[in-house]
C-alpha cells in the first residue's frame, strides 16, 4: 500500500476545498456577518497548513493499486466532509458535530437531504458554503480525475477509458487533461447560464447563485423551507427543472457538440431514453393529478418539474407529492432508482445501467425460449462487453443488498418502514427527499445519531456508486501489468 | 410448436386435479354437507372428460423445446386454478369468480393469501379444498416432471440434471422415476406425520388435515381467523414450526439420508445457511421483542414460530408482528426475500440463490481490490458454474424489474404505498400475509379485479420461478442438438 501516495491525492483534494472556504469569507464580508470569518477562517488557516505539509514533495513512487485508489477516494471525501462541517458548528448555526457533518456530507454527496428544522434562518454566508458544497460535490469524479491526472502521466487517462465501464467519465477525458478543462467550462458555463437565466426572472442575485449551485450538482438544498416552490412563479420552476434535466445529461454530449462530432452527440442512446423516461413520466402523472390540480397546466407544471427533480435526484420540490395518488408517489419513487445519465452530476443507478439491466433481463427470456439464438445485449447500437453487463449485474446486486443491510438497521430507529425504506432510498440514490417525517416538508434532524452515521454511509456509497469510482484509480495498475 | 404435446400435458395435469375432486365430495359426505356434492361433482364431471378426450392419444411426435415447456408449464396452473375455482362458485362459498379465482391461484401457488373476510363460515368440504390445493401445489414441480417423465424417455430426466441449474430439483430426480416416486413417498410421509404429531397434541383429526396439508405445501390457509394463534398450545405451534422448517429443506437431504448417502448430506451447504438464517433470525427477533412479551420463553416462541413461518413461506401466524418493533417487522421482510431451500417447496428467492447473489457481490469487490486474483463463487466447496452464477443474477434482477411494475400496477388501486408494496412482495415470495389491510388480520378481498389478476400473475410468477422450471422443460431439446 503506497500511504503516501493516498497522503498526497488527499492533500491536493484539501487544499481545493480550503482554497474554496474563501468565497463564503467573502460572502460574509459582503453581507457584513463578520461572525463568520472565524468560522471559516480558522478551518481554512488549518486545512490549508496540513494540506501543504501533505502535498509539499511529491512522492518518488507515484504508482497507485486499485486499493490505494479505494482508500483515496474514500479517504479524500470523508476528510472533505469532516472539515467542510467545522464552519457550520464555530458559527453556531449548527451546533452539533453529527449534525453538520450529516449537512456536509448531503452537500458533497449532492444528496439535500438535511437536517435543519429552519432553513431560513441560517447566515447568508453559512447558506453560500451548504449550498456550494453541492456545486463541489458535483464537480466531484472530475476533481478526482484531475487529482490522479496531475500526479500521473497522461496515459492513465486512455486506460481508464477502457477500465472506466459504468459511469462514461472515462471516454470523455480521453483525449487527456484538455478535455478535462473542457468539462469544467460546460459545468461553469452551466452554472452560470442557470445563474443569469434565474436573474431575468427577477430572482435576487444571491438566490440565483445558491439555487445554481444545487441545481449544478443536482443536489437539492434551497435556502427556503418550501424549496423552489417558494417563488410561485412558473418561470423560476421550468428553468430550474431545465437546467437541472441538464446537468442530469451525460456530459460526453456536450463535450462531442463543442468539438462538432454531431453524429456522435445524437446518436446517444442513454440520452434519448432520459428525456424519453422524463417525457412518458411527466404525462402519465400529469394525467394521474389532473382532477386535483387548477386545469391541464397547473398539473403539467408540478408534475414535469416533480418529475425532473426526481429523476435526476436533485430533489427540490414545488408541491405537496404526499397529497398526490399513490400511483404518482410510486412512480415518482422508481424513478429515484433510474436517475440519469453517467457521466452526469445526478444520482441513482444510471440510466445506462438500468437499460443494461431490462436488456439483459430481456436476453434471458429470449435464451431461455431459445438457447441457440445467440443474444447480445446492445448500446448505441454496439454490443455491450460482457464484463460491463456483469459489472452492472453485479453492482445491481451489491446496491440492493447494502440497501437491505442499511434499512434494517435504520429500523432499528423507531421510525416506520415506509420512512426507514425511504430515508435509505433518498440517501443511497442522492435525491434528498423521502416520505413522512422525513418528506419534502421535513427534516432527517428527528433521526439519531447511529441512524445518521449509517445515512451518511449510504451517501457516499451511492455517490460513489460502491465500486466504479474504485475502477477510475485501478487505471493505473494496468499500466505495469 | 407442438400444440398436440401441449394439449396433452395439459390433459394429464387436469387428470390428475379431477381425479383429487373426489377427495372434497368425500368430506362432504362424512359431514352431512350434500351442498357440495354438486359444486365438485359437476366440475369432476367436466374435467374428466375434457382430459380423457385431451389424453385419449398420445401424440405421435412427442418432442417438446423449451418454447412449448414454457406453454405447457403455464397453461397447466393457470387451467388447474381456473377450474380448482369453479367449487367455490357454485357451492356459493365464494360468489365471484374473480375471488374464487384468487383463492385458488393462491392454493395452488402455496401462497396462502386470501380473500375471505370470515374464513371460518367455510364448509368442512371447501375448506379441505382449499387447503388441498395448497398440497397440491407444494408437489408442483414433481408433478410436471413427472407428466414429462410419462411422455418421454427417462434421458429427459438425466438432460434435466445438467439443465436445471436454479432449483435443484434437478439433481433429486437425476436417477429415474424411481426416485421420483422416492420424493412423493417423503412428501407424503411428512404429511401424515405432521398429521400424526398434531393429533397427539388434541387437534382434532380435521384439522390435523387441513393444517398438516398448509403446512406441506408451505402454504399457510388456515381454517381459523387467528391461524394456528387459534390453539394456543405451545406443542402445537413447535410441530407447525418444525414440520414447515422440514418442508423449507433441500428435499435432496432427505433422498440422500434414505439411500444412505449421509456425507452428501450433510455436507449441504444450502441446509446449514437456511437453519443458521433460522436461528440468527430468531435470536435477534427475540432479543428485541423480550420487553414486549410474558417473559424470555413467550419471546422465543413467537420469534421462533414467526420466523420459521416466514421464511418457508408459509405465512400461518400466532402473533400480531405489527405490534413488534418495525427493525423485527423489517427483518421478516427481508426473510420473505430469502424464502427457502431450492428444490423444497417453500417460496422466495431461496436461499442458495441469495448465497450466491452474496458470494457474487464479494467477489466482485475482491476483483475491484486485485483485477489479478481469480476468485470464484463456490458452493458446497465446488466452483459454481458460470451459467449458473449469470442465472441467479439475471433471476434477480427480473425479479426486482418485474416488482417494481407490478407496484406501480397496485398502487392503481389507491392503497398505501407500504401496503401496495406489501401486496407484491408477499404474492411474488408466495408468503400470504403484508401489512396494514392485507396482515395477517386482514384480507385482500377489498382490492379491485385489476389488482387481484395483477396478484395472480405475481403468485405464478414466484411459484414458477420465471424461468426454471421453463428450463426443466428445456431438457429435451438438447437431445435432439
Amino acid at each position: 500500500m503506497n500511504y503516501k501516495m493516498i497522503l498526497y491525492i488527499v492533500g491536493q483534494i484539501l487544499k481545493i476545498v480550503g482554497l474554496f472556504m474563501l468565497l463564503p469569507i467573502f460572502v460574509g464580508f459582503i453581507y457584513g456577518e463578520k461572525h463568520v470569518i472565524p468560522a471559516f477562517g480558522i478551518p481554512f488557516i488549518i486545512i490549508m497548513v496540513i494540506s501543504l505539509l501533505l502535498t509539499i514533495k511529491k512522492p518518488k513512487n507515484n504508482s497507485i493499486f486499485s486499493m490505494e485508489g479505494f482508500v483515496s477516494v474514500a479517504a479524500a471525501w470523508i476528510t472533505m466532509s469532516a472539515v467542510g462541517a467545522v464552519p457550520f458548528v464555530i458559527a453556531g448555526e449548527i451546533p452539533h458535530y453529527a449534525d453538520a457533518l450529516f449537512e456536509t456530507v448531503s452537500g458533497f454527496t449532492t444528496t439535500g437531504a438535511t437536517i435543519l428544522t429552519d432553513v431560513e434562518s441560517m447566515s447568508k454566508s453559512c447558506m453560500f458554503w451548504r449550498a456550494f458544497t453541492h456545486w463541489l460535490g458535483g464537480m466531484g469524479v472530475l476533481m478526482f480525475v484531475l487529482a490522479i491526472m496531475s500526479s500521473n502521466d497522461s496515459r492513465t487517462m486512455h486506460m481508464m477509458r477502457a477500465e472506466c465501464a459504468g459511469p462514461k467519465v472515462g471516454r470523455l477525458v480521453s483525449k487527456s487533461s484538455f478535455s478535462a478543462r473542457i468539462l469544467y467550462g460546460i459545468y461553469i458555463s452551466l452554472t452560470l447560464g442557470e445563474m443569469i437565466m434565474l436573474m431575468l426572472g427577477g430572482v435576487p442575485l444571491y438566490d440565483a447563485v445558491i439555487h445554481a449551485c444545487s441545481s449544478a450538482g443536482t443536489g437539492g438544498f434551497s435556502m427556503w423551507g418550501d424549496s423552489i416552490g417558494h417563488y410561485n412563479s412558473v418561470y423560476v420552476e421550468m428553468v430550474v427543472a431545465v437546467f437541472i434535466l441538464l446537468f442530469g445529461v451525460n456530459f460526453n454530449l456536450y463535450y462531442f457538440i463543442i468539438v462538432k462530432k454531431y453524429a456522435l452527440a445524437f446518436k446517444n442512446e442513454e440520452v434519448k431514453v432520459y428525456f424519453g423516461v422524463v417525457l412518458t413520466a411527466t404525462a402519465i402523472i400529469t394525467a394521474n393529478i389532473y382532477h386535483l390540480s387548477n386545469g391541464f397546466g397547473d398539473a403539467l407544471r408540478h408534475s414535469f418539474f416533480m418529475v425532473a427533480s426526481t429523476i435526476t435526484s436533485a430533489g427540490f420540490s414545488t408541491a405537496d407529492v404526499t397529497q398526490w395518488p399513490v400511483f404518482s408517489q410510486t412512480l415518482l419513487l422508481l424513478l429515484m432508482f433510474v436517475g440519469s445519465c453517467a457521466g452526469s452530476t445526478g444520482g441513482g443507478m444510471k440510466v445506462s445501467r438500468i437499460m443494461i439491466l431490462v436488456k439483459t433481463g430481456i436476453k434471458e427470456l429470449k435464451y431461455i425460449v431459445n438457447p441457440r439464438a445467440v443474444a447480445t445485449v446492445k448500446l448505441d447500437g454496439k454490443p455491450v462487453e460482457k464484463d460491463v453487463v456483469r459489472g452492472a449485474g453485479s453492482y445491481f446486486i451489491l446496491f440492493m443488498l447494502l440497501m437491505a443491510v442499511s434499512l434494517l438497521l435504520i429500523t432499528l430507529n423507531g421510525y416506520s418502514i415506509e420512512e426507514s425504506a425511504s430515508a435509505v432510498i433518498t440517501c443511497m440514490n442522492n435525491i434528498g427527499y423521502g416520505v413522512g417525517r422525513l418528506g419534502p416538508a421535513g427534516t432527517f434532524g428527528g433521526l439519531n445519531s447511529f441512524s445518521k452515521c449509517v445515512l451518511c454511509v449510504d451517501m457516499l456509497l451511492g455517490r460513489l456508486e460502491i465500486y466504479p469510482v474504485i475502477l477510475l484509480f485501478a487505471a493505473k495498475k494496468n499500466l505495469r501489468s
